[in-house]
Order: structure tokens, then sequence, then C-alpha cells
């Protein structure tokens, strides 16, 4: 049985329910793979715990579900702690870093949390596109330099492993093209509004399903899409694309009269985002596009998202889950952590 | 620059266009993995040719095109030599056994070669299916005894990375039910059935397309489909399924009328390979289904072979290839290969 000890930063959607998809899966993944993960310290953004003997996930989870903060944490609560420093100073040899990302702040504080803990010697797993979007090499260098293992295939299409696919599965080939719908909620929101709903009323019912950001705009004028394909084009093409690179446009260029009327001979708008290799580069998009049921992405749902990989050996390969609740997003720390060390 | 001495067994449709593709990647291969692939040994069903100085990919390829035995090779061919004695007698560091599918003789030569490759130290990667029906559980424990790796990627679905898929991106997950479309000329034949085609011409359509086994009932009667599956449950569910345990139901079981009456309700037929866990074990099925577009299969065209996973933490992960030549099924050894060594 190997223990590993770990750091959890962002208890939201995330960080919760991977707290409570441990509690729940702890004994098989200790049968199964002879790992025992062991939470020793948490963050959200009101605080901090630290324990050496372990946090109790279940407990960790029913905190937060309940609307109280890890400072609250019997005994070892820390309120006003920072995840920073929290990384700077637990013992431990994996760090979750499942904060919300944050471009506008320079992806703080994840990014620093991860260099930090990289530096101190901590594999990394994240979800949070932040950190990747900004800074996608350097953080590549720095594991390398420092000897440890970065995952992040929970940053682009939640449980989809869109990345381990590309980086993995199409090893030998070229990827001459990549598309990818990778945000739910702005086809939930086409396919609202081109059956006839209000585009305040659909805004409205995103929101109440909790899949639109609190900032509705990151969503909304494709800066979500762009981020993750700017990651994807990273990890897969190998070209290092950057945020400002992408030719973005968002759900606003596109009229209701279009979304109906593109409804009515079976196709769906979807917002895809796109890297084609040019001459001496990759030209990346993300718009909105009609696509007809013969688009290997054409037929995706409201809970689905997908890629297609274009290459020269492996044909046209596309990959698309269901995702019907955060579940699958959460796991994908889970399988990142499996991939290191198991 | 790593060299890695390998054999190759079977020049037909995939062992053939393997060499081609070495020659076409064989500089770039070199540069980007450091690996450089010298073919030492090569079987056909008339003979071999062996050298340590290795032969060469492109001439193999020339040779098999117009119709020569590689037993033709100048200087090395060896008329009526057998496969078996090849791996027997030469060094090499990997063996691909690319021979068709043979189950009526008990897999061989096929098994007899993988055996006696490990046992003799050589990796394998292999597409052929046979070995690993009927010897799964052997091959993968010899594969440990002998220090070597077993690969297969290539036996499921063509260039589909659907074994991989499921066996390294699914860890922490339960599947709890798999579909699959693993056969592409019965969802073809299916689609000219009930657009009116007679049998008989639908079946020498896809003969002349050169996607019908030799052995029609091969396909017809779902054996293909059936192997598929007990290998895809035998790798991701590590379920021992054996050939005899799939209830199987090739296309006579469903009429024509029953095609067109799909098709115009917008559904397609295809063969359906499906592994459900039930309590104590697992049921399998091989059998026409109409797929209502709704399905995550319900939409392949006819070059197009997919997988479904349903489990437990992420959700329904769906994998579809598009495969216009039989080239990826060829370069899925060069998957393996790359899995192997890079």
């Amino acid at each position: 049985m190997r223990e590993i000890r770990f750091l959890l930063i962002g208890l939201g959607n995330l960080g919760r329910r991977f707290c409570e998809l441990l509690a729940e899966k702890d004994a098989w993944l200790q049968e199964r793979y002879g790992l025992a993960l062991r939470l020793v310290g948490a963050a959200d953004s009101r605080g901090t715990a630290y324990s050496p003997d372990g946090l109790r996930p279940a407990l960790v989870a029913q905190f937060k579900r309940e609307g109280h903060s890890i400072a609250d944490y019997p005994g070892v609560g820390q309120p006003g702690g920072s995840a920073l420093a929290l990384v700077m100073s637990a013992e431990a040899d994996l760090l979750l870093e499942a904060s919300p990302v944050n471009l506008s702040q320079g992806a703080e504080p994840g990014l620093s949390c991860i260099r930090a803990a990289m530096r101190r010697g901590m594999h990394v797993s994240t979800p949070n596109k932040g950190p990747l979007v900004i800074a996608f090499r350097e953080l590549h260098e720095l594991a390398d330099a420092c000897g440890v293992k970065l995952r992040f295939d929970g940053t682009v299409a939640g449980g989809l492993p869109a990345i381990n696919l590309g980086q993995r599965e199409l090893r030998g080939a070229i990827v001459e093209c990549l598309e990818a719908v990778p945000n739910l909620v702005t086809g939930y929101i086409m396919d609202l509004l081109s059956e006839g709903v209000v585009w305040d009323a659909a805004l409205e019912r995103a929101r109440n399903e909790g899949v639109l950001e609190a900032d509705a705009s990151w969503d909304l004028e494709g800066w979500d899409a762009a981020a993750k394909l700017v990651i994807l084009v990273n990890a897969v093409l190998g070209y290092p694309a950057r945020l400002e690179d992408v030719e973005r446009t968002g759900l606003a260029a596109v009229s209701v009269a279009e979304l109906q009327a593109a409804r009515e001979r079976g196709s769906r708008y979807r917002l895809l985002a796109k890297a084609e290799r040019v001459d001496g580069g990759v030209r990346l998009s993300v718009q909105p596009v009609a696509l007809t049921r013969d688009h290997p992405l054409g037929n995706l749902g409201r809970k689905q998202m997908g890629v297609v990989y274009h290459t020269d050996i492996f044909g046209s390969i596309t990959a698309f889950i269901e995702e019907l609740t955060p579940v699958p997003s959460a796991a994908s720390m889970l399988r990142d952590i499996l991939d290191i060390f198991a």
C-alpha cells in the first residue's frame, strides 16, 4: 500500500465533489490500485486547514455543502489562511489545484500554488485552465526540472480524456486539424434560443442549472472555449498557442433567425473551437457554427462535449462525453492521480 | 537513437501497409521519437526472409503489391520457410503478428509465434484477434513471466484506440456497460439493404470494396464482432469472457422490411456488441439493433466504428473513428510500438 498525502486547493463544485468521490471510493482504490489517498491540507477562499494525520474528505464535503468554510474544520482550521502559505509549508506528495479559473488576475492564486508545489517536489493535477493557458511551457519545463509530473486532463471538456487521447493515442500521427465543442452552456443556450426561448430566459435557465460561470461573458463570448483550445493545441499539437491568437466570436454574432433556420434544416449550432495547421503555424478560431448531422460533433446533445482529431494515419477520431453532473469533471483529478502514481 | 529490430508475420492488408507506413515515416520517427525501426525478418503464407542487416520495407511492400511473396526477396528469401521457424531463430526485439484471424485452426500460426517470441524476450504487437480471443489470460501471464509487453490495440475497431481508452483513461471507474459497433461491413450491408439493394448485390459491393472477409460468415454471422467484444471485455472489464459466452445473432435475423422501416423513421441498424454487468458476471451479446439518432453510436456512417463506455464516475464516453482506408488499422501497430518503446 502506498500512501499519497495530498493538498486540495479550491472546494467549489470540483473540489467538494472530489472529496465526496474519494469518501465513496477510498477503500476500493486501496484494494484495486494499492493507493491510499490522504487529504492532509485544504484551502478555500476563506481559509485553510492542515493536519498531517489527515482531514476527513466526507466531513470537508459536508462542511462545504452546508455553506461553511474549510477554516471551520475542528481543531485545525485557519480562518484567513492562504492557499499559497499552505502549499509552502505542508508536507505532501501531490497538489490538486481546483480553484476557479481567474485569468483577469494572472491565474492567481493557482499559478503560484502550482509553481510552489512543484519546486517543493510535489506532483500536480489541476482542472484549472488559467495556469495552463498563461504558462503552459513554463510549467512543463518547471515540472521537468523538479522531476515531478503535471497533469491537467480535466482542463478541457470535463471528464473526457481529450488531452490524453490526443497526447498518447495519436503518437506517430500528425494531427492536421482538431475541432472541439468543449463548453456545455453555449450549446444549451443556443438550443433554447432556437426553440423560441428569449435570451434572458435562456440565460436564467442556464444559471439555474448551475452551468453558467458567475461572469457569463466568460462562456458567452467564447473565452472558455478559447482557453480550452489553447491548452489542447499546446498539449496535442505542440504548438505554443496563446489566448490572443484565437480568432474569437461569441454567441451574440448569431441571430435567433439563423438559429431557428438551422434547427429547421436539422443542424445544431455549437460554439466550435478549431485549430488547423497552416503554413508556418496554426490557425485558431472559436465561433458559433451550424453543424450538420454528418459532422462528427453534429449530434451532440445538451450535456455532451467532444473533440475530433483529423490525422494523417489514424483517420478522424472523435470522442465525446455525456456529463449529466459535475462528477466526471471532478473525477478527472482521479484519472490524473492514477496516471501519476498507479 | 534506439534501434528496434522487428519481425513482421503476415504481409496482407495490414502487414503490407505497415511497411508502406514505415517507409514513409521512418526518418520522422527517428527524429521525433528517437526510434529506428529495422525490419529484420518477415513471413507470408509462402515463405520468409531474414536479414540482420535489415529488409527494405518499401521493397517488401512493392513485392506484395505486385503479387510476389517475401520468399522472393533478393538473396535472403526462403520459399516454404515458416513463420514460427523465423520467430524461433531470428534475433529481434519485437514481433508484429499481423496474420489473418484464423479461429478454426486454433488461431495458428499466430498464437505459437506470439508465445515463442515472448519466451525469446521479444515484445509483441498484434492486430490479430485470434490469439487474444483464445488465450487472453495465458498470453498476459506469459508476457509478465517473460518481462515483455503485449499490445493489441488494433484487434478492436481498427485504428480506434478503443482498448487503450478503456484500459487507461477509465481507471478509477467501474465500467457498468459497454456497447460497440466494431465491424464496418455489416453496417454497410444493412444500409444498402435498407436502400433497396438486394442481398447478393449488397454482398458483391462489400466484396468489391474489399471490406468483407474471405469467409463472409465471419462478418455476417457476427463472429468478428463477438471476437472483438470478447477482447474488449477481457481487457477493459477484466472479465474472462469467452467466445462461446456471447449470445450472437447475425444479419439474417433482420428482414429487409425491418431495415427499411428503421430507415424511414431515421434509425440505423448496426450490429451492436454489448456487455452489461449482471449479478455475478457479464452478459454478452451481438445482434442487429436499430439505433436511434439519440444513441451515441446512432449516427455512425459506413466507414465509422465506435465504442461507448457507460461508467460510474466518468459519465458515458464514446469514441469513434472514420476509416476510409486500412491505413489506420495498420497504424495501430505503430501506436503499440510507441507505447512499448517511446
